[in-house]
Parts: C-alpha cells; sequence; structure tokens
C-alpha cells in the first residue's frame, strides 16, 4: 500500500499499537534534545526515575533560552545540565553556542530518523525529512531512558508546493498562508506533509523555517521530503554519512491536500496578537515601527541573515527604530564574522544579541508602550514580548529589514534595492568546540554532578481520589497558551524550582491587593479540596513547557474541563495526574463559573474504563457530562498518579 | 606661581569663589554626559527648571544601562532621551553604540575642558586631561543649562610614576595598587594627579582604566596630563584640533606624593567584596573559576580587546567558565568584526555581549551560587552581580583571560605564549551614525517629545521645617554604597518613576514578612514626621545615582546622620533638600538606634549660619552634636527645599 512520508517513517519505528489513524500507537525515539527552560526538570525527572545512562543513538542537552542571567539561576541551571549531561551519556551545547533546533539541524539530525524534544518548534527537523516531536520534559526523560513514546497515529494533511517564490517573498510567507487557512486550532493530532514540485526549490533553511512555525498550527509535527537538496545541506555540514532519500510513495493519500502556489505568494505577516491573524503587509503600509528584531529559531540561518547583511550593505537603520539581529547559531554568527557579512549589520546600526532564544521567550527586548514591534519569530500572544498591551508583528526577515531601514511597514518589494539571492554555502565552518562530549560510563561513575541551591527536584503528584471534591479556581476562554498559564520573561529563571515559579500561575490573571491563584490554590490544597480550571477551546497552546502541567499540580490543581485541549499540553496534564476532561456538551461551559463547587463520584472507575464522568456543579445544583479521551497508557498514567510512578512501576514489574 | 594640571584647568574654569584649596568654588562647565540610567531624571528636571535649549559647548544624552528591556520601561527611556535631547540641543548616542565614557573619550572629549557627567566613571576622561567629574543628574542639569558646578578646591594628590609597565601586567593594576594605598575611603575633596617619566610609556586607554577606576578612591577625579600620546589618539580619532599640551609646572607642589615604580607592579586582583581589597594574582593561583567578563568602561578599548583576542586565537575557553566579552563601543566591535579578530574570540568560546555597560550595572550575567566569577570591572561590591553571596573579583584583561582559558587564577605571566602587545591603530574606524545631532532651535519649537506611560516627573521635596521631628528608619555600618540605597540590576528599570523605584529602597535590609523601609517610611510621612537615616563611615560610595537621595526624599527621609558621608551622594542629598549630618563625635554613633525618636530644634537657623545641630535622642533622653559641614551655596539650596527651587528662584531674581 502506498504511503505518505509520515506513516513510512512511524512504521519503521513503530513498538506498540496498530498504525492505524486514530490509533494510540507506541514509537522509537532515536534523538532528543532538551534546552534549559525545559531540560533541568527533564533531566531531574530522568534522574528520579532511576535511569542511568540515555540509551537513545544520540540526546543532546542545549542551554540556549536562559541566558539573560539576572540572579544565579540560570548559571545554577547551566552548570547542572553540562554536569548531569556528561555523566548521562549526553551531550551539551554551552551558553553561546546557539538555539537548539538551529543546531541540531546543523549537527546532529539525520533524514528518517525521530527526535523527541522537549521544546514545542522541535519540529523544526522536519525541514530535512525527520519525524521531530515537542513533547513535555517528562516524556523526553522517558525516551532518553529508552522508552517509547505515545501518541495517536495522526490524520496526514498534504501540503502541495508549486512555483517558486519570488524575490523578497519568503518561504516565512508560506506558513504565515498555511496559517492563514488552518488556523492555530482545530488540528489537534494531525500531521503537514509537504509535497510538490515546489519543495524542490526550497533549501533546508527555508523549510526549516516552515516546519519550525508549524508547530503553531497545533500540529503533532510537520515534515519535508529528504531529497538531493537536503542531501546538499547535510553534505556542507560535513555529514554526507546522515543523508537518506526519503519521500511519500506517488499515489500516496492524503486526509486533505492544501495547494500552495508559491508564484502567487505575497509578503504577509501575523499581526497582534495571534500567529494566524494574517494580513498582507501591503495592507499594513504606513504604520509606523519602533522596533525590529531579526532571529529565533524561525528565522536566524546563515542564509536568512546573509540576505538582511546584503541589504544592510546600502542602508542605515532609521533612527526611531531599535533594531537587533540574534543569529540563530554560533556557526553562523562565526561565518559572518569571517566573511565581513557582521560588519556590514554592525555598521549599519543594527545591535548583534547573543545567539540564543532571546527576545522570542521574552528575555529582554520588550518593545515601548504604544509602540510597534515586528520580529521575525513565531509567536505574538499578547504580552509575550513582556509588555502589557503590546503590538507584535510576526513576518520574514525581507519585510522585517526592510521596516528597520524605513521606520515603517512596507511591502519589502517596493524597496529601491535589487533582491540578494543567497546560495547555501558549499561548506559551512565546522567547529563543535562548545559541544561537550559525554563522559564513559566508567569517568561517569565518579564523575560530580553540580546542583545549585535553586536546583530543586519536584514534588509527585498525589494519587487520583475515588471521589474529586473541588471547586473552580478559574474560568477562561478562548486560546489560553502556556504563556497565559506559566508566564517566561523575568520568570523563566525559576523553572528548576517549582514552589517558587508555581507563584506565578496564572499571573496575567491575577489583580493587585487580591490573593493570587497561587494563593487561593494552595488554600484549597490545604483544605483537601481539589482545584478545577475551566475553559473553552484551544487550551494549553503554544510552547510545550510542562510547568503549566507541573506547577498547577504542586498548587492542587486536579482537574482542566476545556471544551478542547491542545495536544502537548493534555499529554503534559496526564503526566502529572492532573484529569483532562472536555465537555461533551460545548455549551455547559455556561454551565459553570469560577468558584463553582464541582462533584465528580466513581472517578477511578471512570478513569479506568469509562469515557465520561458525571460532573455535579454542587454551587449551582446542575449536572453536566464531561468526555474523557484516553488512550489505556492515558488511563494507566492518571491511575499511577502521573507518569513517573507509572514508569517506576513499569520498570519493577 | 607653579601650578598643579589641576589647579590650572580649575582657574581657568573659575567662576565663583576663591581657588584655594578647602574653599568652595563654581567653575564653569564646558561638556556634559548622561546617561539613561541617570539620564532620564536629568532631563526630567532640566525640562522642570523651565530650561529650554543647553547651553554648554557640547551635552551628549547616552544610552548604555538599560538595554536589557524586560518590560517596556528602557524603550520608553530611550525614546524619551532620544527626542529630548533632540529638542534641547544635545547629542543622543543610541542604544547600541557603546559605553558613555568610551565613546565621549573617542568622539567628545577634548584636553582642558570640563566635563560634568551623570555618572561616577565620568572621570575616565581625566585620560586625555580633562577635569571630568560625576555628580547627580540635578547638578549635570543645572550645568545643561549654563549653571556652574559647585566643588569644594581640592587638595591634590600627585602619583609619580615611573618605570614601565612588564607584559601581562596592564594599567588596571596601577589603579588596583593605588586602591591598596589609599582604600576607598578617606579622600573625599581630593584630585588624583598622574605625573612623572612612566606616564608616557601609557596610552589614552591605559591612562583612562586608571582615572575610571580612580572613582574607586572616592575622590573627586583623576587627570593625566596630555602630551604627544594623547595627541596621537585624538588624531587617530580624526580629531587633531581637539588636542592641547597641557601639564602641571615642573615645580607644582602636591599636598601628598606617591610614587608607584612600573617595573615592580604584578598582577593585582580586587578580591570580594570591595574594590581596595587587594592581593596578588599569585596569591590566588588554583582558585577555580567559573565566569569570567571582560568589559565595562574600565577595559574594553579597541587595545585591550585585541590583547585578549591576541591570545585566544591559540586556546578555547575552559569548558566549565562561561566566559563573556562586552566591547565598549560599536567603534571597537566594528574595528574587531573588520580585522578578523571578532573570530578569534568567537572561536574561542566566549560569548560576545552588546557594547554597553551589561554585566556590571547587574544587567545580566550574573554568576552561580558559591562560583567565583573574574571581571574587569571597576566594582565588586557584595550582590553588586545580581547574586546574593557572590565571589567577584576586579582584575586586568590579561589575568581574566588567563582565568578564561584555564579555568582559575593563574598569574597571565605564567601562560605558555608570548604577551601580544597591541599598538593603537593610526586611525580607527570612525563611524558616528549611531549619534543623533541635536535639532535647531527653529525645528526643535515643533518637535515632539515621546513620553511613556513609565516617565513620571519626580515629585519635589518638601521644605526644610525648623523643628524636625523625626524618627531614625535605618541603621546602618561602614561603607554604604548607593547600590545598598538603590538596588540596579532588575530594578534599574524603574530610574524614570520615583514612586515605583522608591519601592525598593533599602531592598537589602528588608525582610521576608516584615514591612519594607519604603512601607515603614511611607507610614511615618504620612504622620507627619520626618525619616532619619543612621550610618557609620563613607556613606554613600559608589555610583553616582541621585535617585539614592531622590527616592528616599519621596519617601519622607529628613536626615542623613553619619560618621562620614561622600562627596557625590552627599550633594545629592543637598539638592534633593535631605539634611547630611556628621556625627561631631565619631563614638556618638552608638548613642542611637533603629526607632529611636530624635527631634532638631531650630533646624532652619542652624542650616542659614551653624555649624552644628543639637539632636535630642528622644527615646533615650540624650542629646548629642550633629556636625553641619555646608558651603553657602549648600545652604541655600537646603533653605530652598532643594536645587529645583534653588535653581529656579535664583533665574526669577
Amino acid at each position: 500500500m502506498s504511503q505518505t512520508l509520515t506513516y513510512k517513517i512511524l512504521e519503521k519505528h513503530l513498538v506498540e499499537g496498530k498504525l492505524q489513524q486514530g490509533e494510540p500507537i507506541g514509537i522509537k525515539i532515536d534523538q532528543t534534545l532538551t534546552q534549559d527552560a525545559t531540560g533541568t526538570t527533564a533531566f531531574l525527572l530522568f534522574e528520579s526515575m532511576g535511569l542511568d545512562r540515555v540509551k537513545t543513538e544520540r540526546s543532546v542537552s542545549y542551554i540556549d533560552h536562559n541566558m539573560s542571567q539576572f540572579g544565579p539561576e540560570n548559571h545554577n541551571d547551566h552548570l547542572y545540565l553540562q554536569t548531569v549531561a556528561a555523566k548521562s551519556g549526553a551531550y551539551h551545547s554551552r551558553a553561546g553556542n546557539g538555539i537548539c533546533h538551529q543546531i541540531h539541524l546543523e549537527r546532529f539530525g539525520r533524514p528518517g530518523a525521530t527526535l523527541l524534544g522537549s521544546d514545542s518548534h522541535t519540529p523544526t527537523g522536519g525541514g530535512i525529512g525527520m519525524i521531530a516531536i515537542g513533547a513535555g520534559g517528562m516524556d523526553v526523560a522517558v525516551a532518553m531512558g529508552g522508552g517509547a513514546f505515545y501518541l495517536t497515529a495522526p490524520r496526514v494533511i498534504g501540503v502541495e508546493l508549486t512555483g517558486e517564490l519570488s524575490p523578497w517573498v519568503a518561504s516565512k510567507d508560506i506558513i504565515l498562508k498555511l496559517l492563514s487557512i488552518l488556523s492555530t486550532k482545530g488540528n489537534v493530532g494531525c500531521v503537514v506533509e509537504y509535497f510538490g514540485p515546489g519543495v524542490k526549490k526550497l533549501s533546508v533553511p527555508q523549510r526549516s523555517t516552515v516546519t519550525n512555525m508549524g508547530a503553531e498550527l497545533g500540529v503533532t509535527t510537520s515534515i519535508f521530503p529528504s531529497d538531493e537538496v537536503t542531501g546538499k545541506f547535510l553534505n556542507a555540514q560535513g555529514r554526507p554519512e546522515a543523508f537518506e532519500k526519503l519521500e511519500a510513495d506517488e499515489d500516496a493519500q492524503y486526509d486533505r491536500v492544501i495547494e500552495i502556489n508559491l508564484d502567487e505568494l505575497e509578503p504577509l505577516a501575523a499581526c497582534p496578537s495571534s500567529p494566524d491573524n494574517i494580513k498582507p503587509v501591503k495592507e499594513l503600509e504606513g504604520i509606523n515601527v519602533n522596533q525590529v528584531i531579526i532571529g529565533s529559531c524561525t528565522n536566524s540561518s546563515f542564509t536568512d541573515l546573509m540576505m538582511v547583511a546584503n541589504v544592510l550593505k546600502s542602508y542605515k537603520v532609521h533612527p526611531l527604530v531599535e533594531f537587533a539581529i540574534a543569529p540563530g547559531s554560533r556557526q553562523v554568527l562565526n561565518m559572518m564574522a569571517e566573511n565581513g557579512a557582521l560588519s556590514w549589520i554592525i555598521q549599519s546600526g543594527a545591535r548583534i544579541l547573543e545567539c540564543g532564544c532571546g527576545p522570542c521567550i521574552g528575555q529582554g527586548f520588550s518593545p515601548a508602550n504604544d509602540t510597534v514591534s515586528v520580529r521575525t519569530f513565531n509567536r505574538n500572544f499578547a504580552g509575550r514580548t513582556g509588555t502589557v498591551g503590546d503590538n507584535a508583528y510576526l513576518v520574514s526577515p525581507e519585510t522585517a529589514v526592510a521596516a528597520a531601514i524605513t521606520g515603517r511597514f512596507v511591502d519589502p518589494r517596493s524597496l529601491d534595492t535589487k533582491y540578494p539571492t543567497v546560495e547555501l554555502p558549499e561548506a559551512f565552518l565546522i567547529d563543535d568546540s562548545m559541544i561537550e562530549k559525554p563522559l564513559t560510563p566508567e569517568q561517569a561513575k565518579t564523575a560530580e554532578v553540580l546542583r545549585g541551591p535553586t536546583i530543586v527536584v519536584p514534588e509527585s503528584p498525589k494519587d487520583l481520589p475515588d471521589v474529586l471534591d473541588s471547586k473552580v479556581l478559574l474560568k477562561c476562554g478562548d486560546k489560553i497558551t502556556t504563556d497565559h498559564i506559566m508566564p517566561a520573561g523575568m520568570y523563566l529563571k525559576y523553572r528548576s524550582n517549582v514552589p517558587e515559579y508555581a507563584k506565578v500561575v496564572f499571573n496575567c490573571f491575577n489583580q493587585p491587593d487580591e490573593p493570587t491563584f497561587a494563593q487561593r490554590a494552595l488554600e484549597l490544597k490545604s483544605k483537601g479540596i481539589g482545584g478545577v480550571i475551566v475553559a473553552s477551546e484551544s487550551y494549553g497552546q503554544g510552547s510545550s513547557r510542562e510547568h503549566a502541567a507541573l506547577c498547577p499540580m504542586y498548587l492542587g490543581v486536579r482537574a482542566v474541563i476545556a471544551r478542547s485541549i491542545e495536544r502537548i499540553h493534555k499529554a503534559n496534564l496526564i503526566n502529572f495526574a492532573i484529569l483532562p476532561v472536555e465537555f461533551a456538551d460545548g455549551s455547559d461551559y455556561d454551565k459553570v463559573q469560577a468558584d463553582d463547587e464541582l462533584v465528580i463520584v466513581d472517578l477511578r472507575d471512570a478513569v479506568k474504563n469509562g469515557d465520561s464522568v458525571l460532573i455535579h456543579n454542587r454551587t449551582r445544583n446542575i449536572k453536566f457530562t464531561g468526555k474523557l479521551s484516553l488512550s489505556q497508557r492515558d488511563r494507566e498514567i492518571l491511575l499511577a498518579g502521573g507518569l513517573l510512578s507509572y514508569t517506576k512501576s513499569k520498570s519493577q514489574s
């Protein structure tokens, strides 16, 4: 039977279940990646499971998120991760070496492999034909230990690319176009697979921009075929042996096909405050811009930045624009230092930021109030810039550089300069000296792991009760992101310290002079009453941060009841024994308000083998049905009190 | 009569008083500089005084402190400063262009001129024979408006340099040596003037390192002669016309002469947690180091960084060291991008930070707990790194780079490589495109000043009462720095918003679950009771930040009673109508405790023409005498209710 590329790779990695759409399956994971904002928890859980050495083909720990280092927390994390990785058999990319996805593509990824990463933009690897999936750190810890990763065999959306990008139109515009079609919700359980004649016109960095920001669709992952373009890229990275040609069968059937004609694309922008709020840039022309940033795992490749450098050669940055460029990796930075392009950028008046996630994850560079910020990033959720009421637009590097030099939105095609087409180099500058190799098992035995006082082993979840006596701590609306649940920015540094970080759960909803969510939750917890969060559509979208489950768990949250819950977040809830419930009837959302008392009886039985729970709203004396969409494994994890206990008990049995 | 260089320049600028040691004098200010952490207040006060255009030869506003931009405050400040400078006739150096002192030296300073800067390291300009003095923003605002600057005609300490620096011994070691001799206290009212045959062996960047960190001595300023070396530097900066040969008369008399033989110097380090806690590096050998930073206004010149780059060419950074380099200016960065040296640094594994103050002012890069941080900065007060209980050492770039590659303290002379002597370039790369020129008076009339909502005009001081009924809010010990009074780091962003920033006055002394200093002070204020701070020696040392007076004033503090008060801070107290009092008998310090009620009667009379006040400790029923060391002008300012009212009233009279 003819197959999609997605199913070909899944089949090769299937270790549990039946590979049939909608069925729960377990797949072998070849590679893992962790970054420092999720990695400390992943490694702490890895250690808690009693695991010793990683059992994957390659596991890599990266430092790229927390490099601001206000207070000792970040540096404590760096030293912990470097020493625990070395001891556990994982590679470690030091702070300053660059963004995990960029480096993984450059130095580790290989077509046909499965990659599980504790970062929602792990699908970047799909640009070279990997099945690369973002997950919570707990799932990644299990995979590092050789355990399978569990998912629902996906629906595959085929995106047929035809034509070729015009000058000043970028691969970023492809994914923005797709976001305008599919939006950020309703795509749970899908994989987006690219095919068609337009594919071979796109370089690996261009493809990876598309698969990277595919995360914003809420899909499981996105994937491109691996072809001669992929081979050329791997060759230029000095890794020809990693290449394997891979594509879908010619008559592969997709669940849905969307055609995007690259000839017809124009520069697009995601307007405030959602990645799917798409408009053509020409409709935004004239809007003043005071800040422009080029970088992030979406758009910081050598080719992206060389294009920008070439444009800047003939321009100066507009005096009222703060323009920053954050190269994706030390490879990119160093090549531009060597070929002179860095100097063109500096001379234009741009600021060079460190190779890392930086402003994309709210680590500085927040815009002034009532100004417009234009970014090449992948997310523009309200407030993510660090400025309440921000106006952040997501665009291509082409559109960004045009805004930087003119001080306003302009369609880059109207710039009075020739489009600088940049070819991929024949050979990248390869220098892995900031990637630490793991110790040998013998060396590891006596190696010390550095644990600063801010590295705190997370508490384990409480067992699921048979009768859940609970209260609604918060009722929220649509599209609550993990940024709403667990703010990043200045709080990101508390990732390794759950009791501290939990203080700011749902901080955006806290009111001055009123008890915080955390305070209210802890009070309930102390009385033995469970906390419940009620939400509407797409609860938990955005990043993979499992702290959005782990910290609420610590605060005593026992259930989330929503119209829909995003894939990664739902898995994280289950991993930390928080019950994910969907309204059987969406209109029941109106039957529950903040502070209502909810009772669910026979909960353990329902989790064991039921499809629903009856929820009694004691405050209003009404009942409604909650749907349980759980795999057998999900049920076992919930009943075991979370993935950690589950994994421990399995390894003992 | 033969004169010191200091008195020659003072004489040329004297506009008030008699130029005789110990006498209060007023001098004309030729140039001013402000940076963003003090500049917003300076410009807000400039505007409040009803001043219109700057009247100096050159006033420059710089952005270099607050470039992390967590939240909208920093960018709001940048936009305000850029637009207010343009309107007021001042130049403006944009964020990313570099550190004020480095740029001022490169592009604006001139021998023989007076420079007043709202930054305590303004004496950097002494490296080219300027009388460059740090002061509060209020004083600088007055100077921008053409007003004189008032000081006590100084004692001049002559430092005679003989011999020549050996390889791996740096000019940083000269100032560390001097700090070991003079310490950080007891030097108020002095100027340090360098002379002797060793001077001509030092380049301008080397001289400026010495005058820069001279600030840590607590002196008014430090100065080198302007000679052929100075001329060569100004010529290479494309400013030969700025050169003027200046030196002390041959038989000039100094109040004290200290000889430093450069031949005999060795690499030194200021150990935790004071710049005068000096030890030879060889005594520290073997101590593990996990963080090294090269940068700050003390050591980030082209020649410093080229030396470092040359060393790094043959080494990699030790894997357990996080090593960052922050170039002092865009000129430095760009020259190193052009000549390839930047690439050597990147390849070594160093992280490149933005051109700015960065970690020196606590903007990130805090070290992990219980680790050693080695920095080329000028201050290592406890906690200034952002990590409580930090171990920060101050060293030369030579010693720093040796620690970075070995992971421990080593005397750089023991490195197995030849010392890379770096010559000053014949011509620096000159590009002033990030320095905005002021608008013409005509253009300025209609120009808009951008004021984000976090730019708040500071409240004016209350009039000094005749009977001060007060309570001791805090009793503290020796060497309380302005960092203790007003923390920087994450709080630095509140500089333009006094009510917000005042919340963290004396934050380091606040205890969890107890009312903060600010809360206690505001409660007293609401009752009409004045707050008093009691301290021991050298109160208010460190940076020039006038918020250390402005915010306590906002909280209702009316007096500081200390064994001694540092010069800049004392001036700031007076400017904001807080009475600076010294214990007539130092042992009376023991006669007052926290929460004691103190009463001073006939206060206005005493300030008008007395030398002391009688302080009645009502709680203990004892009396002691407080000394008032005030110039006539100080008295008038205090009685007028601060410098703002004083200046306004004078301009009306």
